[in-house]
This record gives C-alpha cells, structure tokens and sequence, in this order.
C-alpha cells in the first residue's frame, strides 16, 4: 500500500531530479536544513504567552502551518536518503515508550514526567 | 479515510492521555522538544564525512532511524496539539515550490541553488 | 588587549591540534554541533514550568550551566573558524538592534514585542 | 574585572528594560530564541560544499557574521537570566575535555573522534 509519507517522499525524488538538486541533498545537508527549519517553526512560538500559543490567531496560524509543512518535507527527504521507513521508525519509537513509561509510575507528575521520547 | 499519520496522532493523544501529560505538551514546550530531538538528529551527523553519511554503518543507522522516528513523534504531536492537518501542509508547500523554482531557471547549479523550501 | 574570548578560541585551537582534531572542525561541522548543543539546551527546559524555569533547582542548573558552556565553546570556535570577531559580530548587532527598535515604539506590548535581534 | 560578556550581560538588561521587555526574555523563551537564531546561523552553510564552507564569499561572510553575534546574543542573556557565568562555564568544560579526551588515545581517527564537548 503506498502512503502518504511514501507518496511524498516520490514527490520529493521528483523536485529534486527535475532541478538537479540531488547533488545537494546529501544527509549532512538535509539534517542542516531540518535544523534551519525547526528553528523557523520554534521563532514562531518565541515570545508567545502559554495563552497565545494555545490560540494561535489566524497570521500566526498560517505560518506556523507552512513551517510545520516545511519540516516534514526535510524530514521526509532526510529519511529517504538514508533509507529509513519514516512511518515505522515512529511506531517502533512509540511502541517502546509505552513500554518503558508505564502509565501508572508516570503519571501526571512534573518531577517525574520524562520526555514524551528520549 | 484514516491515514498513517492521522493514527500516529490518535496514538499520541492516548499516550499523553494514560499518563496525564497533555498538561506538559503544551505548543511551546512541543516545540522546544521537537528543537532538542532534531539536535539530537543533526549531531548524529555532525562529525561523519560526506562518503560515511551516505553510506551509514550498522549502528550509526540504528540511532538515525530512532532519532528520525522520534522527531516525526514530536512534528505530529505538535501539529495535532495546534490543529494543522501535517500532510495537507506539507503538500501545499511542495505544490508552491514547484511553481516557485521552476526547473529551467532553478537547473544544477550551486550559486543558484535555493533551499528546498523557504 | 587579549579577552576572554580570544583566549577561549587559542584554547581550542591547541585542543583541537592536539588531537588532529582539525580535520572535523570544519564550518559545516561546527555549525551542526552547534545545533546539537543548543538541542541539549533547550531540551533541559522543554517539560519546566515557567516558575520552575525562573527559579531552577541545583541539579538542573548544574546541567544547564554545563550545556551553555558547550555552546560557547563551539560558538567561539565556529567564529574562529570563519574568521569572525564574535565580541564585535555581538556588539554591532546589538548598535543596530537599538537604533532599530527605539523604546518608545516597541515599548512592551505582547503584540508588538519583536525579536531581540532578527 | 569586568570583561567583555559581562558588558554585552549589561547592554542586554538595559536593552530589555528601556522597552519593558523583561516580561518576554524567561528563560524557556530565551532557549527558544537562541534555537531560532542557531537555525539560522546553520542554514547559512546548509547548500555550500565543503570548500565553500571554509572560504565564505564576502556577502555569505557578512550573513554568518551577523547571525553569529545574534546567536551571542541571545546566549549571553540567557546566561544572565539564569545566573550562569558563562566564561566560566565554558572554561570549566574544556577543563574537563582535556582530561577527558586525552591526546594519546583519540588522535586523529574518523573512528575514535568523540565530540568537542559531549
């Protein structure tokens, strides 16, 4: 069955191939580039209160979106290039932290509360 | 028609759920996590040569793979937390690059180069 | 006069020497580490409440201190690397910055709160 | 003696009080600012070649000098927020790379070759 995330990784070889681009996307590269563009995504939320960020207002919305776009499609490209099923490498990650953070040791405490992934 | 990415939402939202962490994935700090495990991505790169990083050992892949999982984690998350349909996003974001970076003029060359996306 | 920062720099270049080391340190390199640094950084204050973060305990503090620490270091050294005065590269964004955002117009307000620099 | 961060330390408060922006530069903000600006300082380098890289063409140079003092910037008022001397802390660092990572063992292999700083 062919996903979403593999039908924009095709996208992606694509827009590459037509410009020769490849030449550029090398790993390093795109890790740089996943870089730049998360921190594009996390100026957006900077100076934000809690408040404002829980509702974004409509500008600030429509940027946070094209960042969030932006990223999966480094992140897409990223993965490709190093041969990596994106989608499974998620639900490995996610299957392991249910394991290892057991809901009732971990709840809802800020001392305890562990990232969502480490 | 429920996709790879939309299940990977609903699974992270009965993760923070069964653990009473939606009071800890708040946009902001989502968005700090997504920063820290991206570094976390970039420095597995950091001191390869451009021949190792697109050829990947063994257990360098086995990080990478992990490391790329768990920023997809954090991305839909954060995505999810803010409304934004990720995959929508990412795609309306290709269909502007392609009309932006025309291939004729966009072809090859480094000095011309841009990124990906902007 | 020799400032802090030169003899930071001069340390790390013997550092670096000292162990061949210079063949990694190059700008691309520097600057992903940088990015993983910073990623350990902000991932220390992700999960803290705004309170907690003003008023960090002991331990957090020592592994914050530690991680600004390694920030500087490859920041002294990726501007060494380049050729930049990085006191002078501050101190004149810094001129700008004052000229740019003059105190009455950009006084306080959420919405109008711009970056510090951009 | 005051030293060159602790004049940048000074400009900073004085910047961020004569436009009551105090209430913006916490900490976790702080972190968030200074992601955003390394994302930028990282993009900078992201399409060169390695060559490229090591011999930045003036108007490239000017980019990376001025996100260079952004990112130098934001680290010294975090420090400062957060009570770290971060000419210290740095110092402290490399004191323990030193011993660390000593000369004999980790010379020069691709294999060996451990961060900077870790």
């Amino acid at each position: 069955m062919t996903t979403e995330l593999d039908r924009l990784a095709v996208r992606l070889r694509e827009f590459a191939r037509a410009r020769d681009w490849d030449q550029f996307h090398t790993p390093k590269n795109l890790a740089m580039a996943l870089a730049g563009e998360v921190g594009e995504l996390v100026a957006e939320f900077q100076w934000l209160t809690p408040a404002q960020a829980d509702d974004l207002d409509p500008e600030t919305l429509a940027r946070v979106r094209a960042e969030l776009g932006d990223v999966l499609l480094y992140l897409v490209r990223l993965a490709d290039t190093v041969g990596v099923d994106l989608s499974e490498a998620a639900n490995a990650k996610l299957d392991e932290n249910e394991r290892r953070y057991d809901p009732a040791s971990y709840r809802g405490s800020t001392r305890k509360a562990p990232p969502l992934t480490s």
